[in-house]
């Protein structure tokens, strides 16, 4: 169990790494200081975790109790910066390159949180149901990204983008299946965010679009 | 008890019902996505509950002991969809009709959830006292409101619409108050209902105003 | 120690007015009535410490239980307001000096928050580090206000505007220092109070840059 904990907290760090960067570059392209792109860097990384610790009564939330998390978001989000400084404003064709950059990264944080976050609630919560695994897992995989939005004043992405929290959903209830299936903790852990990664991958690639009422 | 307690239950899922069809017209109104529809539901129903319970503790927060919540505010959601489908556009006078039951519904979701929440405080918290009470009401009544309009990108109503909160402030009062003078349930639940009700359709129907600076 | 605590909550209440009259003041800019006036006044007032005590589990938080300080921000919201009609519309080099005044107002409500939320921290929890008690403090300090700019639909000002946070986190370390230090808890409050304003000011006054990307 040590063993799998550790591997949990491993995969928790790159998906705080994805998250903080995607933060720091929307910071970035809000013209924000460098003090701005830290706070919604570590806003984006973390706040989906701290909303689950509060729905949950987990508290003081996680990232207060190991500050690893925000070192790690602020050293990624300043590195961000300082990229960004040295490259320049970005034009053309270049800008395309980023926007899939992130929009990997950011495919990447959500599999990660929710996979993570259904693991946590059934790891701790013995009669947790599939609808409390699932919604954890969606709240903690979309928060950070909600919260990151409403800070830099725009509708969140959750509302408008394709196939953005249901590609989270499925991943949390392939999560929720494969545990009560008694499928191995890798392959189950490996399976939830390769299907969550790859539905939101494909959604962007070929615009999959939801149906809008007029 | 038993028979209060359903009593209370059945009330809340008028509220819920009610502020679903609101959340989901607004977001309809926004040109969102089926996905973004149910989102925005969820959020109005069941938002003002959440944020109560977690000011008071009681975690994880009753909607996730409670599925039945979320499934009725997502069919709800989904039918106000599909009906905004078959309809099409909205022109001119059908505009103001339309306006005219999602204020309605507004007013409902608004007493319904004051009330019951005046009762929820006074049931679990012998010596709470009125300002308890009456702020946990007034919370929960315009909380899912707020949320639905902060991430919506607009300033939420409660800061700019006659007499909202305010309906809902006066209605938690009447009901500590009959509570207090060992009036009964069913007296004390309606009164409250019916009076922020009133109250915010008055406040609407003849444009009260309150003051402002300049 | 019963002292102490006296001069915290008294310390407190000279925030809480502060920061009561500059959320007053942003509501009035964006001409809601006096209700909104009310609302933004005590969310900005109180709204730093609901969310350091969701965070520590302290619930019902503070505010719920010391309605004195609901009752204080209202009432300075209401006299801001009553100001602001018997003025009239401000401009000009008027305009100007009531920014000086919000800003020193605002300054002093930073100070004030980081530095007794340092110091609850410290307080009630033996083992507190200084990233938990750095990071409640400057949540607090900063709480408020951020709750404030999202409800009026603005970027929150710690993103944007000049060592705004950053005061706080000083403040914050100056306070978790000195504390550590056994210094006097008279010094130790006065000396994290007069930094975080002064470090606030400086900035204001010279307008000290963060550097941005590009």
């Amino acid at each position: 169990m040590q063993f799998v904990e550790k591997i949990v907290s491993m995969i928790e760090l790159i998906g705080i790494v994805a998250f903080a960067i995607s933060g720091a570059m929307v910071a970035i392209q809000k013209k924000l200081d460098i003090f701005g792109v830290i706070v919604l860097g570590i806003t984006t990384a973390l706040g989906g975790g701290v909303i689950r610790d509060l729905l949950l009564g987990r508290v003081p939330p996680m990232m207060f109790q190991k500050p690893i998390y925000a070192i790690l978001a602020t050293i990624f989000a300043v590195a961000t910066f300082v990229f960004a400084c040295i490259v320049g404003e970005v034009k053309g064709k270049q800008k395309e390159l980023y926007a899939s950059i992130i929009n990997f990264l950011d495919a990447i944080g959500l599999g990660v949180f929710a996979a993570t976050s259904v693991n946590m609630v059934l790891t701790n919560y013995e009669h947790a149901g599939i609808f409390l695994s699932v919604f954890m897992g969606t709240v903690t995989a979309v928060g950070g990204g909600v919260l990151r939005d409403m800070m830099s004043n725009e509708i969140p992405l959750i509302l408008k983008k394709r196939i953005y929290a249901i590609a989270a959903i499925i991943g949390s209830v392939v999560y929720y299946i494969l545990w009560n299936c008694n499928v191995p903790f890798e392959v189950t852990m490996f399976s939830s965010i390769f299907i969550t990664v790859i539905i939101r991958l494909l959604a962007k690639r070929y615009r999959w679009n939801l149906p809008t009422a007029n």
